[in-house]
């Protein structure tokens, strides 16, 4: 177990690819009918599982399928399984591609069979076969067309290489180190870089940022004379099929090249990134393109020479367009130093002012990466009004997967259902198209990109079962309408097959098994409905300790320059973002949100404190008041947790003791930090408003 | 002017000892009797004087003084300036010594003389000649005996060997790096610790702890392996009369010494400490001993062995007695782990609760260092109930020159009318002793304890201003019934002397220098007192960020387990300490004080909030309600700082270019803090209240 892409090279966990997942492959007769390096990967993992379960696989690099499943003129078969890029294309057949990435599954006579144009689709239909396990090799299926929603399926690493003396190693990372950067240099062993590119093409992931988009010193030379760290990165990806971006600083001919500017406009400065980028792609051919923060909490970018972000991201664009890379441009900008005073200030109109306005100003190959909500990551916040509004301009969404905001990682908050939520949100209301059609319209779109949770913990991901939030995202970007709860099944039973439990013994009947699923089913779906419920309430978000944003902090961002406040005084909270009174940040919305937000009748409730100003006293839509729903969601929150920490010890024995015990105590520290908030969100607001519990409970 | 104890080497300040205050000795001609090494001192201090200013100076190393001025037998007389050791002790004369550290001033038949037993008494005889100036050689003047009113006037350096990655070099250091340390090695040049040894002197200080009360790994090695380090101190130090003391750390014999314990009645553990002292003593003959912060904050202590703060202390006071050493223990315990939902703990209580049972029980040369007030060095609290609590134990008072809760030497914020009044405090009453009589009492006493505001910065203390702090503690440890103002008025004299301002030409009139001395008096004569109006009202304290502890954050501290909350609510605000309802802290002070700060019609308004919970609209003895009068005064600091602002850029000219840019820079950013303390707290009340300002004035 010790080839390229080993899942446990040095006792790590497997996540969704144990060994046990490849079963009914490895004991079966696989016939794999194509060349290159990716087919490759597909022809080693197979042989893998056979070489564990006993079956066995034999491959014809050069043959192309035929469409059935008897192995033709190779002779040795009948086969279990077909695995086979297609003629498409050779042969002038006139059948209508797969399409790249694309497969094909389907079962026929005791054979299943997984067709593809391309190795990387033979890859994913591979694990669409994993996915699946017994199931595939059971009843007959007819042929199933799957392609990826968004061509862009990305996780941005906020890895520093040097440790950041106030970020440290990952910033916002809550599971160890990084695995591509130890201390100032690349890891010594990659191992664990090739064994992440295998998990990430189990779930559909196909590209990554392999750098901080705060760009500091050392990482600024990646671009240069440090590109071979990157392309030692590149090196162990590319079997997978993810190919590697940089995050790059916009000044970096100023630092690293002498030019006297960094002035967009500047020919030399042109000319710089013009060489620079030829450079990137002699040493990386598939190298995917530059990952930009701008005029974004103090990174450098075109303001500074009086040029607008569409000059900054057409510059890079423009340098990179001739190798077909891309740039992502982040929409994150906003005034981080504003006057608390000032009122009239909203930091949640800020990307909107920036970016509309530029709207038919980038080139093709620029995407804009708009983060989910106006604000940052709140586990509650209306979609961003940005992504309606650049029609003319690609875009990216991106989502947290580290949970900065929403537990760090100790606490359970299965993500997906948020996710989902703003992939399904309509813009223009119930007639218009979804945000996962713009996002991954095949044309306009930028695709999906994920901020990565992983590290080179045990578990991936610091918390076992944020390895789901990292899957999820994966096939969300891979199928936007797949149901989270779906995807956590998928998840729960790849990463718990029946035999990896503690006790065993439960292969056949199942008990054990369907019992674990149950109750991480009850454990996860709604964890991030419960998050919700013990923190910032009803949209208001921020209530976070500053700086490291874990644990709750009422006024902890209230008098600051982040532009993040709640209003709370004696008498009501909210921030007034209407038209009428506000802010007018309503006005950002097409209709029907444009009306449903500034209104306070129709405005959801769970969004309520996000658009207007309320007394305590407001009724709600389910009759309750403001203050009696903060009292009472906290209180329920905790019991959540505390049902959920039951829950879990109930799971002893029936998976790792490891893991179960690692679980257990992060359980119990979210219980803790569940009456922490609770308590101090519940007190704050008792001591402000004056307004008991009409249940009397104890309120500190 | 390279000599050891230079005052300027590479362009730092001269502090209180420009050259120009020697000049009207370097004038004159001088009589120096007396050998020894701290002679020596004197004599370099009168020589490079006379070399610059033409006088003269002639050393009778042998020989004491007869009382007169002419020179006696020795001639070449006669001397405008006399400096010598008595023969006390010496001929059996029958005389009353001077004392240890005492001299003698006198002005007879136009010689000045200066007696002394000893020949620190001398140095600090000849520093009075300096602060006296020409006025030193002016009119007769009878013989004034002057003595320390404190052995010990120590200050505690909390400087860190290794760069803390959290605290940095120096804890709580607002002057740049240390002058003794940096990035774990000694300082190459101990110049500055030279110079710094010669302008403790010459304020009266003369024993310095030269590491943090925080001993982290690097510093605990300093006891042994790395004791030449601060042998190496020592030797800068000893020509001035400055003793070095060290910072401990109480698990030493653990962590060095390869004990199985560090409990204090073990047998290894007590032989441990012993064999360690008699090397520092073999190395620093006259090392003034340890400083131990035990069981505090994290740092180890007897408790882990269930023995108790005297057990500890006297374990190492053991070991230091043969060599006449002392150990100063830190009273500063409490539960750093408080949780604040807990009303019944007071974090106030803590140091009486831990150390009044123990009175009695600790040796001799056992020093309990107590903090002024019973929390954390705010601007305004009352004096600890401690000071009067063990009679029967040595008292050193702690005062803290750093200026980590009073604005941060980027504050003007002169302190010693706040020392001056807790020194003046009487804790059994206007019958009883002062808090100095406590403190400075020959046999009982434990002297005073700064916590040092100087590092490597040009300045010693960044604000050029707060120079004046440390040289008012040394001041006030000597004297500690001096005036405040009149202390200042000597160190603007000392510091701007005539010919120091930029324009010159002012020497004989002395207008500028009369008007550079007035702008100083109202610039700084009541800035703590400004200070204090802008900042957390009424006593009420720790409104300040986590953490760094700069600029407001009013419910920073409030929910957390450090112990220090103001309990705001739409009612009212403060601590109820009382024994009638509150936590029964007023009942740890004697009589009449436990009888006046329980009563809300007798405890002092600038107390109120320390000692009772009071509602908005509670009237104050000035006929203000509390909430009017936390608006007034806000709005007046402001205003103050306003006013200094612009009184001090009337000085430029008058003192040098470099110093007053500095000063204005920081007058600049003292005003935008205080505009942000008056607008956080004032629209936390005013949110809080409802109350609006009866002036009208704008609250955000």
């Amino acid at each position: 177990m010790t080839s390229p892409g080993s899942p446990d090279p040095h006792g790590v966990h497997p996540a969704w690819l144990p060994d046990e997942a490849f079963r009914p492959i490895g004991s079966r007769r696989t016939l794999l009918r194509g060349g290159g390096p990716l087919a490759g990967t597909v022809h080693e993992e197979v042989a893998r599982a056979c070489a564990r379960y006993g079956g066995s696989v034999r491959r014809q690099a050069g043959g192309r399928h035929d469409g059935d499943g008897d192995g033709g003129a190779d002779g040795g078969g009948p086969y279990d399984l077909v695995l086979a890029l297609t003629a498409a294309g050779d042969e002038g057949s006139g059948e209508v591609g797969i399409g790249e990435e694309c497969y094909v599954v389907s079962r026929r006579d005791g054979v299943t069979v997984v067709l593809a144009d391309s190795a990387a689709g033979l890859l994913y239909g591979l694990f669409h076969v994993v996915r699946l396990g017994e199931e595939a090799f059971g009843a007959e299926r007819p042929a199933e067309h799957h392609r990826p929603a968004a061509r862009l399926r990305m996780l941005d690493h906020w890895d520093n290489v040097a440790v950041h003396p106030v970020m440290g190693q990952v910033e916002r990372g809550y599971a160890g180190g990084s695995i591509f950067w130890c201390d100032g240099a690349p890891r010594d062993d990659l191992t664990r870089v090739g064994a992440y590119g295998r998990l990430l093409a189990a779930c559909g992931v196909n590209a990554v940022a392999v750098n901080n988009v705060n760009v500091h010193a050392a990482e600024t030379h990646l671009l240069t004379d440090r590109l071979g760290d990157v392309a030692a990165i590149a090196d162990r990806l590319r079997p997978y099929g993810v190919r590697v971006h940089l995050s790059v600083n916009f000044a970096a001919p100023l630092a690293l090249g002498g030019t006297a500017t960094a002035d967009p406009l500047d020919e030399d400065v042109r000319a710089w990134w013009a060489a620079v980028t030829t450079r990137v792609y002699e040493a990386i051919p598939d190298f995917g393109g530059y990952v930009v923060k701008a005029d974004s909490e103090g990174q450098p970018g075109p303001h500074a020479y009086g040029r607008d972000h569409a000059d900054g991201a057409n510059l890079l664009a423009g340098a990179l367009a001739p190798f077909g890379g891309v740039v992502h441009w982040r929409a994150f900008v906003y005034d981080h130093r504003q006057d608390w005073r000032d009122r009239s200030t909203d930091r949640a109109r800020a990307a909107y002012d920036h970016f509309a306005p530029l709207d038919g100003r980038f080139r093709d190959n620029v995407i804009l990466q708009v983060k989910h909500g106006p604000i940052d990551f709140q586990v509650r916040e209306p979609v961003s009004p940005v992504i309606a509004a650049i029609p003319r301009t690609r875009v990216a969404l991106e989502l947290q997967v580290t949970q900065e905001y929403t537990g760090q990682q100790r606490h359970v908050c299965y993500l997906a259902p948020m996710w989902s939520e703003v992939l399904g949100f309509r813009p223009w209301g119930p007639a218009g198209p979804w945000v996962a059609d713009i996002v991954a319209d095949d044309v306009g779109g930028g695709g999906l990109v994920g901020v990565s949770n992983a590290g080179d913990d045990p578990y991936w991901t610091g918390h076992p079962l944020a390895q789901a939030n990292l899957y999820a995202f994966g096939r969300l970007a891979w199928a936007p309408s797949s149901d989270p709860a779906a995807i956590l099944d998928e998840w729960i039973g790849l990463t718990f097959p029946p035999s990896a439990g503690g006790s065993g013994g439960n292969d056949a009947a199942g008990g054990d098994d369907g019992r674990l699923r149950e109750a991480l089913h009850e454990i996860m779906d709604d964890s991030c409905g419960t998050y919700e419920r013990y923190t910032a309430p009803l949209g208001v978000g921020f209530m976070v300790r500053p700086g490291h944003h874990y644990g709750p902090d009422v006024d902890g961002y209230e008098y600051t320059p982040w532009g993040t406040y709640h209003f709370a005084d004696r008498d009501g909270v909210g921030v007034d973002r209407t038209r009428a009174t506000g802010t007018g940040f309503t006005g950002q919305y097409p209709p029907p949100w444009s009306e449903v937000y500034e209104s306070l009748a129709r405005c959801p409730d769970e969004l309520l404190l996000f658009f207007h100003h309320v007394p305590y006293g407001h009724v709600l839509h389910d009759g309750s008041t403001v203050i009696q729903h903060i009292y009472d969601t906290r209180f329920a929150g905790v019991e959540e947790v505390d049902r959920a920490r039951l829950r879990w010890a109930e799971l002893a024995g029936l998976v790792p003791a490891a893991l179960h015990a690692r679980v257990r105590e992060l359980l119990a520290e979210q219980l803790r930090c569940a009456e922490e908030w609770r308590d101090q969100v519940n007190a704050y607001f008792l001591r402000k408003s004056g307004v008991p519990d009409s249940r009397g409970r104890r309120i500190p």
